[in-house]
């Protein structure tokens, strides 16, 4: 049995990527406001970026927004990501972002819909309900959960930057470093990760000084103006890993998503190469 | 038009009461584990205890684990409510309980499912991503969120306890003060409440005097452990309303649960009218 972050890390040397392809089915990207229309969307993405890509994205909002057709169109969607992996012979992993937080016998249900009903290997989380919101998705080593932590939004700012003092420590620090620490310390499976936004790349660095070991999900490169290089300046680990860039609309609404994921994975490479080697 | 909370207020004094029926129907209090049970379980519920209703609250987690089944289900229940305020000549507010929180064109989506294709009229909020966050769900003021502030878990006392030293502020104050604090400068509208669990009642009165006018929606009573009357005296408003009283496992597993909401609702109004006397 593996972890789930040894699972990723395989995926990451089988495709040399560190992209993350986002599934976001925004209404105004669709042919038409419907169900059927959103599933289209996700399955070209995921036909024309599958080689490129070390994990699928899809973000509930954009399915739920259609009700009940739009969860059946969800749970499509991973379906298709299952057969591309199978035909492919590499397994994608699935983050089901969702930003779920919810006390411990609700986490529980939101646990089974995501790692049971739909089958995703990985969802993304919010901290402000504890611990014990967070422990029913940590039960089975095989299913990840990505923490938020310092988000790419300009509203990030709001709680996540507050200096706090927690206790029994001599001095205050920002909340999202609090908050890495907290995730490493839940951290005892090789199954929990933080979201660290591309856009505020000197909180990054931060992070990642008092983190050296853990996996960042990061958005805000593309559609939100992080820029990619010294995002990965910032955020990569020593072993040239860690991070997966989240990228959604830049690839989607790109002429063609394939040859742009390409580019992408091959700049990150280069950057990559280049940072691990003066390193 | 009216604000949410005018809308509330008025059905609360069309019955006489504080009671938010929570509509959670976990799996162990089911026939069998299916969106049929599920929904069974809620109509079931809605009809015994409509009379008794301040609002309504199903939370979407319990309907999730169901997939495409569950959400259909969900709107059937949200159906059912609107069919019984219309037999009763009043309406009853609905909740959605989903806890909800992500950047702004993702929360726009979150929005239009909860408002536009459940039709809803409020739903829960996690403050953790800030105000661009929380903005979507506040443009009509018809339609009410609960953000939460302090939590009825263990887990609450993680963050949401912890000292924090917001900008311009000489003094450090815990983190459910400043929530609760945002949550009164978002709340221009008259249509932002906030949750404070039952199971801290030294904390909800900390946090009343603070918020004098803003409604709390507070879990805990009943399973959870928290005391009424305790409760009460701790977040009630000068004018005896300004607190939902959340109740669903005490109900939803009683013998009768028509009664036990009856019973409850008199000594809610019992109590209220002697802190008021009081006061």
């Amino acid at each position: 049995m593996e972890t789930f972050f040894t699972f990723l890390e395989k995926r990451v040397d089988d495709c040399s990527s560190l992209i993350c392809i986002g599934l976001d089915p925004h209404i105004p990207d669709l042919k038409e406001p419907s169900a059927a229309s959103a599933l289209d969307f996700c399955l070209n993405l995921v036909k024309q970026t599958a080689a490129y890509a070390a994990a699928f994205k899809p973000n509930a909002a954009f399915f739920e927004v259609f009700g009940a057709e739009g969860w059946t169109a969800l749970k499509q969607v991973i379906e298709a990501i299952n057969e591309e992996s199978d035909r492919r012979g590499s397994r994608i992993p699935i983050i089901l972002d969702a930003k779920r937080g919810d006390i411990a016998s609700t986490a529980e249900a939101y646990a089974k819909s995501a790692f049971e009903n739909l089958g995703v290997d990985c969802i993304t989380l919010n901290p402000y309900l504890g611990k014990d919101s967070i422990e029913p998705f940590l039960q089975n080593s095989e299913k990840g959960v990505f923490l938020l932590c310092k988000t790419s939004n300009a509203g990030s700012m709001d709680l996540q930057n507050l200096l706090v003092m927690p206790v029994g420590s001599d001095s205050p620090m920002p909340m999202y470093n609090y908050v890495a620490q907290l995730a490493q310390q839940w951290n005892t499976k090789n199954n929990v990760g933080i979201v660290v936004g591309a856009t505020h790349p000197q909180i990054m660095s931060n992070i990642r000084a008092s983190v050296p070991d853990m996996w960042f999900l990061s958005p805000g490169i593309g559609a939100q103006g992080g820029e990619l290089e010294l995002a990965l300046k910032s955020g990569l680990r020593k072993d040239g890993k860690g991070m997966l860039i989240n990228v959604s609309r830049s690839i989607a609404r790109a002429q063609k998503p394939g040859l742009t994921a390409a580019e992408l994975r091959d700049s990150i490479l280069e950057i990559c190469s280049s940072i691990v080697g003066n390193r």
